[in-house]
C-alpha cells in the first residue's frame, strides 16, 4: 500500500465509525432498523472521502468535515434504496435490497428519512453562513432526481443520443461527486475559484467512473466482478458502449443492436457475440479513451492545489478508479 | 367575510401564484409534470399561511417568508405523494393520486424531488445564520417520517395506547404545523422565547386539527364532507375515537370493537351502530373536549403577541379549524 492508500483506509475507519453511530438509539425501530441495514451494507465510501479531499485541497482539516462526509454517504444510500425499488432490484452488495428484505413502503419511508438525516448531519459541520453549502447540497439532490428521471425515460425510448446519455450520467452520477468535492472545499473556506476547480474534478471523475462502469460490464473478469458479465446487454440498457455501437455499426450488425432495444434485452448466450462486435467496431477503445479523457480533465482541474502530497492524493484516487476491476 | 378571512384569502392568492411558478420551465417533463400535478391539486394551504403568521407574530413581514411558506407546502405535498403509495390510496382531492395517474416509480421520484425543491425554496428566504431554521425544517421531516412509521406499525398491532396514538399524531401531523410557525418566526427574527410559544401554538393546533379530523369522519354531514362517513371504521383505523371506545367499553360492545381490529375493518352497514356506541360511551364528547383543550392551549401560547390584530388572527384561525365541517 502506498501512503495515499494508507491515508484513505485510515480515514475510512473514522468515517465508518461515524456512520455506525448515526442511527443508534433512535425510535421507532420499524424506521431506523432499515436505515441501519442499508448504511451497514458496505460500499467503497468514495463519496465521503471526496468531501475530506475537498477540505484538504483548500488547506482545511478532515476533522472539520466528517459530519458532511457522512451526510453525502447517507444521501447516496437514499438514492440506492429508492432506485432499487424503481429497478425491481433484488440484490445489492450481496444482500437483499431493502424493499425485498422489508417491503416497499418501508423502503420508501427509510429513503425519505435518510434524506433528512443527511441534512441533519451536514448542518452539524455548517458554521455561520451556510446557505451556499446547503444550496450545493440541495442542487445535487435535484440533479440526481433529474438524472434518474432521464434514465427511466431512456428505458422506454427507441433512440437516445450520446449527448443525452452524457447529460443523464452527469446528473445521475457525476453531480454527486461534484457536490462532494464542492461542499468539502466550501466548508473548509475555499475561494470561489478553488471551489469551481474542485467541482470540475468531481464532475469529471464522476463521468470517468460511470463510463468505466459501463466498460467493466463487458470487459471485467467474471471471478473478480461480482456481477454477471454483460448484464447491461441482457437488460437492454442504453449504455455508452451500446449507443456508440448503434452509431458506428451498419447493416446486419446495426439491426442486431436495434433488436436489443426492441426486445428490451438480449439472450445471455449472445453476449460473446456482442462483445466481439464491440471489439471490432472499436467501441471498447473509444470508451477507454473517453474514460482517460475525463480522468485527465479531472486531474488538470486540481492543478491549483499547492501542497504536493494533497495534489498527488487526487491523482492517485483518479487513477485508482480508472484501474479498478470491479 | 371578516377581516382575518379577507387577509387569509389575499395571502393565499400570493402564495398560490408562487406555487404555480415553482416548476415552470424545468426539465425533464417526466419528473416535473408529476410535481406540477400534485402542487396544482389544491388544498387549504394552511401550512404556508402558518409560516406567514409566524413572521407577523414577531413583527416581521409576510413578504420576507413567502419562499419559506411555499417550501412547507411543497414538503407537505411530498408527504401526500409518498403516503398515498404506502396507503394504496387511489383518489386525493377529487383527483387520481400521483402513483395511479403515473406510476409508483414516478411518484417516488417526484416526492424525492419535492423534498429538494422545498429546501431550495426555504434557502431563498435564509439570510445569514440559517442553521437553526434549517435544523427546525429538517427535524420536522424526521418527525413526519417517524410519525408515518408509527402509523404503519399501528395498523398491524393488536393494541395501541391513547398515549402512543397521541405521540404518533404529534409527529405525523402536529410537528409540521409546529415547524411552520417556528420557521416563520425564526426567519423574521423572533426571540428564542417567542419561537417556543409559536411552536407551542402550531403543535397544539396540529393536535386539535387531527383529533377534529378523527371526529369529522363519523360526525360530518355526508353532503358537505366529500368522503364517505365512517371510512375510518370501515378501514379499521385506530383513531382517537376508536381507541377511547376500546378503553371505555366492556362486555359485548368491547368485543364488537375488538372484532374490528381482528377483521381489519367493519362492514359499511354497521357504521350507524358504532356511531351509536360512540354516542352512548360519550366518545364524541370526549373527543370534542380534547379538541377544545388543544385549541385553548394553542391560543394561550400566542398571548405574547403584542399587536392585537395579529393575535386575533391566530385566535380566528384556531377557531375556524375547530368549527370546520370538512
Amino acid at each position: 500500500m502506498n501512503s495515499h492508500e494508507i491515508f484513505y483506509k485510515k480515514e475510512l475507519v473514522k468515517i465508518e465509525k461515524k456512520i455506525q453511530n448515526l442511527i443508534n438509539g433512535r425510535e421507532p425501530k420499524s424506521l431506523y432498523d432499515p436505515c441501519k441495514y442499508i448504511m451497514s451494507s458496505g460500499g467503497k465510501r468514495i463519496r465521503p472521502f471526496l468531501v475530506v479531499m475537498g477540505a484538504l485541497a483548500v488547506g482545511g482539516k478532515a476533522k472539520d468535515v466528517y459530519n458532511a462526509s457522512v451526510s453525502v454517504e447517507v444521501l447516496h444510500n437514499f438514492t440506492l434504496v429508492h432506485d432499487d425499488i424503481m429497478d425491481n432490484a433484488e440484490m445489492r452488495r450481496g444482500l437483499k435490497t431493502l424493499h425485498i428484505k422489508y417491503d416497499v413502503s418501508t423502503a420508501i419511508l427509510a429513503g425519505d428519512n435518510l434524506i433528512a438525516l443527511a441534512y441533519l448531519n451536514l448542518l452539524k459541520d455548517c458554521k455561520g453562513n451556510s446557505e451556499k453549502v446547503l444550496n450545493s447540497f440541495t442542487q445535487g439532490i435535484i440533479e440526481i432526481c433529474e438524472g434518474q428521471s432521464y434514465d427511466k425515460d431512456f428505458e422506454n425510448r427507441k433512440s437516445v443520443s450520446i449527448d443525452e446519455y452524457l447529460l443523464m450520467i452527469q446528473k445521475k452520477t457525476a453531480a454527486l461527486a461534484e457536490m462532494c468535492c464542492s461542499i468539502g472545499g466550501q466548508l473548509a473556506g475555499g475561494s470561489t475559484k478553488q471551489i469551481k476547480q474542485l467541482e470540475s474534478f468531481g464532475r469529471n471523475l464522476g463521468m470517468a467512473f460511470q463510463l468505466q462502469d459501463d466498460l467493466l460490464d463487458i470487459t471485467a473478469d467474471q471471478t473478480e466482478f461480482g456481477k454477471s458479465i454483460g448484464g447491461d446487454l441482457v437488460e437492454g440498457k442504453k449504455t455508452y458502449l451500446f449507443l456508440k455501437a448503434l452509431e458506428k455499426s451498419s447493416g446486419k450488425i446495426k439491426k442486431e443492436f436495434q433488436l436489443i432495444i426492441k426486445n428490451k434485452g438480449c439472450d445471455k448466450k449472445d453476449i460473446p457475440k456482442f462483445k466481439k462486435y464491440y471489439e471490432e467496431l472499436g467501441i471498447l477503445d473509444d470508451t477507454s479513451k473517453e474514460v482517460i479523457k475525463f480522468t485527465n480533465k479531472a486531474i488538470k482541474a486540481v492543478n491549483f492545489i499547492e501542497d504536493e502530497k494533497t495534489k498527488n492524493l487526487f491523482v492517485w484516487l483518479a487513477n485508482t478508479l480508472i484501474n479498478r476491476i470491479k
